[in-house]
């Protein structure tokens, strides 16, 4: 709990980063529809959790409040944005949003920085904005390092293989799937109910993308592949790898 | 925790919004130094909870996640922006996703909106949102409406009476003080250390702003009315009142 | 008159600023309506009076030309954006106009702006432009300072007192008034028709906002206060406390 | 006086305008030097007193409040953005700035908009800000016409010739010399000094621009060319050719 | 040549798409470096060629010029934008300058886009794109429909084990490599020089990515695996399919 | 050919950029209709042109790819954004992307650079992106120089007369006239058609501009004037002039 930065006091955050040797780690997610058996927040959850444990395996780490609303859910990644629930914002207000918020930041002393991304569609906004805030530090003088990442590149194919026995269907229908449900049964099973999960084939896209979206390329359920075989078990094994790892990391 | 949309899946969520007529709470706050004595998530979680209690004692209101970084905080209003911990976004930012945040909802059939405010310093960044969201709304044909208020403007002058037995200093350096503090003392006691507030006058400004700001011109404990008379008891009068009056209303 | 920037050929001006010492005044108004007895431009025309006074007592200051246009009426504070008249722009472009505006002022060489604002709603957007002003300043190794008022901020309770011999309905109402009525009074008689000031309560007001805005909460007139009583004395009461304290904090 | 909007009550202005049928014609200018015999405004209150001159003579037309700050000086029109007292906006914050007070105008009623441009580097600015303001009406319905006009293009060859009898130098140097000399002393002359009028040859420039800009090739008075053969009399002979020709044309 | 809309006459142009019925292929590149044995403008000239292609073989398409200029390149996936010679824009810049010339195409009267893009790092910027200008053509009763592709998705896992006899590795390195040299070879020979072609293994990236970049990450040669097995033949191949498979998608 | 900055690989661009010296000329166009006898191009392969013929007799020069999407055609200089395949783009979006590009050249070491500009239009945008690209530079303490030019000012009336034997209509209906026309005979020819070329009397127009543009106002055609006496060696004579001229300046 002590890694959270809106739950300290201003005194005591400030002795915390005042030296500029400590991360702050901004978790940054989307409200979407992760199938019916679901919560809309897995994006937000799963990047602040992974978050708040490497930041108490390190030391040396903050955790930011996360950025709940996330860059528009596409449909072969996220389903597509036109599902109810899912309740997302443009590039410019996401980008803007986070950029102001690193710079924030980098004005109480900070300089190094990593975005814990749990939204697919958020990763070039995010790295525009990293981009942009680390030039703008540098206008005034001051050298920052964001680090840009997505939990799920810390998954091994060793790791996916345990989860998977039958046979991965590969990473681009992974929504609301058996990865991010393992992950969501082990940190928050309050929020799911597996006896409303639908078990899907996993979808099959042409390759390009199309504007409007066109909702019957989506299976119904808003998940891409099925969640059936979720556990929390798996939940954990990938959970412990990512924390292990980005522990290692960014120590 | 049934009005929370983050918590819901989306079917769920789907047939309480469908049909137009669930009014959509939005708290906006901001990550805000609030005395050494109190977490710097205040402006987040009391607009948070209100709305909470208010869509469960009216029905018919959903809540959303709360955006969390709000405005520049101000000498006058918030102590500042220099301060660490202070973590705000600029009003371009804020803005667009505010404006974004209640089109998305749009999207989902609701058509009423109810934006609660936990910091001063959004009030104008809201307005503008507001009014561009009815607007562009309205270009698609569809028309919305969106309340915007600040808790406290709910608070009668009889609850500031008997809050304040000793004589109330005023809204304007109600920052940290009684107020926050006796609120927070009663929905997240665990957030607040009574053991650190600093007992200080009410703080007293010249009648303009200065930029850069002056650090001088704010207590050092950054609150600019002493917390030390706050306890949960008053917390419950204040909640009491809001949570009654907005139901009454906005039912 | 030779306070005026306008009015000046550029090389007495160059002469005036150029050592820096020199602040330069920028009033910041609206085209609003003031009830069906006052003209559209008491926003624009008392801040620029008040300005002028102010830099011919003081020496060492000059007043810009204002700025004319200011950010959208709100009900509860201009009678809302919907009267004819009423002729406001975006959040967006005042910030941009008036940040811009103080950026080429600093390039001749000043480094101390007052902005005096004479539209409440312009408040926010204000501080966004001088906040961006300040720093973007700062960029490029200059140091700038901007004070930013409201002129009623300077009127006493004595004075109020004298002007609402029979009690003050409170500042929220004040929109074309006895308090802005008196000034436009004094100042620019011309521009008032006492034989069309209407009688009106004060209005009173929900403790939240709508939009989009309803006209009913309007009085029909659009004060949201009785002009009735307005005198040109007691506009000079007024400015003669507002032109000498400002004269004495700015010298 | 009675066409100017800005000094009518918003009933008066309502009457006025709420047919739809009335103009409304909006000048636009710049703060900027004219050499070190004249004010720096005459790019606004000359296009100003025509728009007043034509509203009377036409009927069916008022004023708005000029734009005063204007887009960027050029060296080559008007002497270059480094010159003290020159006071201009980017093109993003004019444009923004028109844009909306067109849209505001057509908010009470009118339809149809002269920009009268007093300022040759506004032009472009304000072809996009019409054009984004005549599309965006017809968004919601509405068909607004935008005319656009710089009071000089109505000067005919036969006037030049009066005005320049031993010879024009062409308009690309008729910056602060006769022709706007002679309109001011007209209209305003109490802000010329002719006994501080510089007599200069007209300017000669490369065929191009150069960022940033040489201050050497302008000559050191800031006209483009000599003021000092004005006369009030020929201020009168254009602008009453001018004053004539647009009546004609906007009746 | 005769699909190139440029290379055609405005009433030649007219007359094809008058009806509404042609389609228009945008190709959208970048300048970008690939090694030191290739030009700087494979991700312009691939989409382009691949666009005209498809045109002449479905009839009822024509080709926009080029978008020549796109989003920043990323370590990962375009050796980062660091090199000299790459010259990318921001997401903004590129966002707007796509949509705008997407609704300009509208206005003639196509109904149908295919963003053609030549450059990984443009694909969130063209769904933005795509994604506003579809729902602003909806706001004034223009329905469009825009296809947003990368032409390697259209390249089968058969082609890539015969152009990758001794194993793939993978398409995250396949920059600078066998597959753009070789349709580079077949397409604009006279833009490659094998003789300079680097042998490099594939890079090996951490699972993350880092703002400012480390140029370290790269190999020295920009080519993020080697260029020297690509031959003419296997880019005819992979055009042949990809031509193929459009053609059929789009007819 | 060698000098076309997207023919090169990165290392001979960096060899020839690497010390600051080269000039980098970046022509700027648009789409846009130049009559039924001639492709939509000239204002894009025209200044492209020059600047490979400028840059080979200078040396020290090297061309950038064409920014081939130009701001919208006006009616008085371009006949008007409302033809089929006049395909322009907002301020905004010329202005971001020529800023992006310019400083994305300064990051390889170029100091100056040359907007070699074919479309009216453009003038303003590129004015803007100029003087931003300087300023910023100027703020990570880099200065660069910006030449901007339209190609035509560099003809003298010497060859006006030699071009125009029968006498010149005036710059202002040069729109798909002698000028272009003969240039794209001698560069193009493959791209005129003279047999569809329609005489036409110089276009005459109201000295305002009106929005939505009156398509009455312009010849069917589209061109301003007749371009029936164009001829190659016309073009040549133009040419010849321009890149001597150009060539003496910058060289």
């Amino acid at each position: 709990m002590n890694v959270r930065i809106e739950n300290m006091d201003w005194m005591t955050y400030r002795d915390r980063v005042g030296n500029g040797e400590c991360k702050v780690a901004i978790p940054v997610g989307a409200i979407e529809q992760h199938g019916p058996h679901m919560s809309l927040n897995p994006d937000v959850l799963i990047p602040q959790h992974i978050a708040c444990q490497v930041a108490e395996k390190t030391g040396g780490m903050l955790v930011a409040p996360p950025i709940a609303y996330g860059y528009k859910s596409q449909v072969k990644s996220g389903g597509g944005n036109f599902f109810p629930g899912t309740t997302c914002v443009s590039s410019r207000a996401l980008e803007e949003y986070v950029y102001d918020v690193i710079l924030a930041f980098v004005e109480h002393g900070s300089r190094e920085f990593i975005l814990i991304n749990g939204h697919f569609e958020n990763s070039m906004c995010l790295v525009e904005a990293a981009d942009r805030a680390v030039k703008h530090a540098q206008l005034s003088g001051v050298e920052i390092k964001v680090i840009l990442l997505s939990y799920w590149d810390f998954i091994s194919e060793a790791t996916i293989e345990m989860v998977f026995p039958d046979g991965f269907s590969g990473w681009a229908v992974e929504h609301g799937g058996v990865l991010e449900t393992s992950i969501m049964l082990k940190i928050h099973p309050e929020l799911v109910d597996m006896s409303r999960a639908i078990d899907t084939p996993p979808a099959e896209f042409p390759p390009y993308d199309v504007f409007p979206p066109n909702p019957d390329w989506v299976p119904d359920s808003g998940t891409l592949s099925s969640p059936t075989k979720a556990t929390a078990e798996k939940g954990k094994w990938i959970l412990d790898e990512c924390i292990a790892k980005m522990s290692e990391t960014f120590r």
